[in-house]
């Protein structure tokens, strides 16, 4: 394990500073066991990792503006490829210079593939070889998502993290299924890759495609179900192709958390030690802390907003349902030891009152506090990594907090 | 006029420092015209006049955050009675000390009588000389809103100013109509001023209501429609009562803007020149500028922040359509000489795009832009009411603002 030291806290500084005109770059400045400190930085700007991605679907994240995200101490969000592709349209958005210049973002964004959503929201898909067909979910328009397509509309994007097009299937599956996919998927990688290496090599060449941040990374994806063997060879398949980053996909799909973990503990240290793994779409805080034991460096969920929007408060000790009558006269805020400005402001009486009487503004005080539990939870993680103690932190954070839902 | 002088802004400084411990008190510092810059002291703190208030209805301004309000430039919010006697009740908002401690808001909060919702929103209502009785809304429930009621439920509240209770009409109305509503509103403000007066003197006498806000101010509202004898009559009623200040009623219900401004115009000169003056529910930003010409100190209106939500931005020009296809690759703000936060950051392409995807986002951003708007037409007001301008800044508001939505 590294020391922290003044010095490396010097050229952290320098490197925000720098950012802009630094190319994509990764690196593991602690590691505490399996557990990694690091820093990734993109054309705009540096993550320090471990980090969560707040989820900013159709270009904000919802119910709270930017300066909130900004203020809860985000330093990268994520976007959906899928529903920006739809509305307002990758061409539109690479007109206004891309999607940082677009939805008034600086810092960091990863946008995903479209192919999650494809496959959860849209009518009417066809996978084939050449890519998967389906029905847009707003007007039952016909699209045809391919892996070079994929890539196309995130280099229109312009996000810091592209993502491959990886083909999900419905779980649990049967392991012939698993394998097609799986397969299928590492052949799109390798064409979404290609892709990508065309666009920076001769931009000119790819046509109509407007690459509106020439310094983006793309990342593929570990697929294979539950399946070690599958994931395995996903793995290696995937590594052998080369990315600037790794994620685990095809998680937080129905399977139990113990069968979760255990994926992740044997996919993460079988990825490059030097580049970023992305753990896709999950989950609960403990689960952060437990996915960062097994070597995760990013994280994305759309858990800590939506929980908000449906009234659910996760705290140190687990989800507080706040319509609950209980609720009705207490004056405490929802977790007392926590200093958002939504806890340090209001009690659970008023955002009971809100929340029962239907305001938007219930929303943004939910969201508010879940996404500081979550962000202060990654600053937590990579404080105790840096002091090599992440392990206590591990401990006590399961001392406190609760899966289930308090009413 | 008197001048501006660097005394009287360090007389101002002075009582913002120890306005917890004053009482309720209004200064016309500086006259220009008919027009009034002046300063409201109430137990929460000072408010600077001409000043609009943001409904926050149901005890939050909808679609944004305190935190917002406050930095926008509002020091006093209106809350509504009948909103919050419903839901979640105002024994339950007095248990938590009152409403601002309830809703976490701590400078100067006014609040209706309920009347106006009771005689809009609520079922089978059905007058009678002791009071209205009504069906909520949410519930069905039965209800008896009376004078007495009406002051003990924001004696509850504990809001800096209490309005009496009056009755309502739909109009237009014949004049028997609105003389015997004229004449019942009268009657009902000498019982209600009376019920204030004993709870300050002896609250003890008055049962089960705990008085939340002692140093509660209760202004009278002048009724009487568009017949000048009526509002005549009304208005030497009511300042014959004598409250802290007076509100003129039973406007922007459907009248034109110049009969609007017509009994406006008659009527402020008629109430005492000491005491505050307040429009109740108006209007469009040239309505406030045209009835502080009048002399009115203080206006609310839900127009900024429902219009917000329904896509309208009030810009110096008049009011943009968001949603129109024009504004859909519009990197522009929706009023490029604003300096608000959504102004500053965002194009009217993305706020289109928030607001077609149904994002709340674009609710929020809207309503920010929209209350900046009305809160700096305010203090852009005040100056030059200061610097004896204001017929200037007056004749250069018409000029650029139109009434007429720009599609």
């Amino acid at each position: 394990m590294k020391e922290y030291s003044q010095e490396a806290g010097d050229r952290i500084q320098n490197t925000e500073y720098r950012s802009m005109a630094e190319p994509f770059r990764f690196t593991v400045t602690h590691v505490d066991g399996r557990a990694r400190r690091g820093e990734l930085r993109t054309p705009h700007g540096v993550v320090q990792t471990p980090a969560f991605m707040p989820v900013g679907t159709r270009g904000a994240v919802k119910a709270v503006t930017h300066r909130d995200v900004e203020d809860l101490g985000a330093e990268i969000i994520l976007g959906n490829t899928y529903h920006l592709h739809l509305r307002p349209g990758d061409a539109l958005i690479a007109r206004a210079g891309g999607l940082h210049a677009f939805i008034g973002w600086q810092k960091p964004i990863l946008t995903d593939s479209g192919g999650y959503q494809v496959f959860s929201l849209a009518q009417m898909r066809k996978v084939r070889e050449e890519g998967v067909t389906f029905q847009s979910h707003l007007d039952g328009a016909s699209h045809l998502l391919t892996p070079e397509a994929a890539t196309d509309i995130q280099a229109r994007l312009g996000s810091d993290i592209a993502m491959v097009l990886d083909e999900c299937i419905a779980t649990p599956a049967s392991s012939d299924l698993a394998r097609a996919a799986m397969e299928r998927s590492l052949r799109w990688a390798r064409r979404a890759r290609a892709r990508q290496l065309q666009l920076r090599q001769d931009a000119a060449s790819a046509g109509d495609v407007t690459v509106t941040n020439p310094g983006q990374a793309q990342f593929g994806i570990v697929q294979g179900g539950t399946c070690p063997d599958l994931r395995s060879e996903s793995t290696q398949g995937t590594v052998d192709i080369g990315f600037e980053g790794y994620a685990i996909g095809g998680l937080s799909v129905g399977e139990s958390v113990d069968v979760m973990y255990e994926v992740v503990g044997q996919t993460a240290p079988r990825l490059p030690e030097g580049q970023p793994r992305y753990l896709m779409g999950t989950g609960l805080p403990d689960d952060l802390v437990e996915c960062v034991a097994r070597g995760v460096d990013l994280f994305d969920c759309v858990l800590p907003t939506r929980n908000a929007r449906n009234g659910q408060l996760i705290t140190r000790n687990g989800i507080l349902v706040i319509k609950n009558a209980r609720y009705a006269d207490d004056q405490a805020p929802p977790d007392p030891e926590c200093v958002c400005y939504t806890c340090r402001h209001f009690s659970r009486a008023y955002l009971r009152h809100l929340f029962m009487a239907g305001e938007m503004t219930a929303a943004t005080l939910n969201t508010i506090h879940n996404l500081y539990f979550y962000l202060d939870t990654m600053r937590r993680i990579r404080e105790a990594i840096m002091f090599g103690t992440f392990e206590r932190l591990r401990q006590e954070f399961h001392q406190t907090f609760s899966r289930r839902t308090q009413h």
